[in-house]
């Protein structure tokens, strides 16, 4: 399931990608960009530095910043910073049903199409501040 | 998300595909068949009854069937009985995100996926008793 959390998880690190290579970015900055709470932002920006997604410094000019090119990141890396299994919950269970095919398939197909965007492809999305495309 | 209670409730619904024509089947017959515990079965059945999925007889002969063919009920008739969306809570915030566009196209190509697979496609599958596709 993708919970609240990786939806603004995946803002945060759009938000980095939009600064990459202009240093830090603190977390206020991020937050007041993308209409997050800070308190909540900092939870969100700790568990993707322990998926090795974002790097942290310390001292006056501070801040965030992504541990590698928007390019070579994708929304399953976010997706999988914050969630077990996009689709449903993994137990002993599932692996017995003998119709668990249709949920593992599903399930292959989303990460497959979150392992095709990058996150620098969304960088032009983020800044236009609205949905660009209308389902 | 794809809870528990989705994919007991696709194999309550392949076991009564299995059984169609042939009459109303009791809940313990199909919890037996499918080591699923009856009251949660009957619980799981009565939300597919609401959903109209199913129909029920009371009597000797009482039970429950589908109400309508096996091969106009697909797999995601079933998951949009228990679950309001796929892959993400619904809410205000949802609908105002920028990059909402990501989830959404997700969550239409796995709603795609579970519409093409019919009930009726998967009785071979719960009868064999095992896993046929290993992924």
């Amino acid at each position: 399931m993708i919970s609240l959390k990786a939806q603004y998880g995946l803002k945060a690190i759009v938000a980095l990608a939009a600064h990459y290579g202009k240093g830090a970015l603190q977390a206020k900055e991020i937050a007041g960009s993308q209409d997050v709470p800070v308190r909540y932002l900092e939870l969100l920006l700790s568990q993707l530095r322990r998926a090795r997604l974002v790097e942290a410094t310390r001292g006056k000019k501070g801040g965030y910043f992504l541990s590698k090119k928007p390019n070579t990141i994708s929304v399953y890396d976010i997706v999988a910073a914050f969630e077990g299994s996009v689709l449903f919950p993994q137990n002993g269970r599932n692996r017995k049903d003998s119709l668990s095919f249709v949920w593992k398939e599903a399930e292959k197909s989303v990460v497959k199409y979150f392992r095709s965007i990058k996150v620098s492809d969304l960088v032009p999305k983020l800044k236009s501040g609205k949905e660009m495309y209308h389902i």
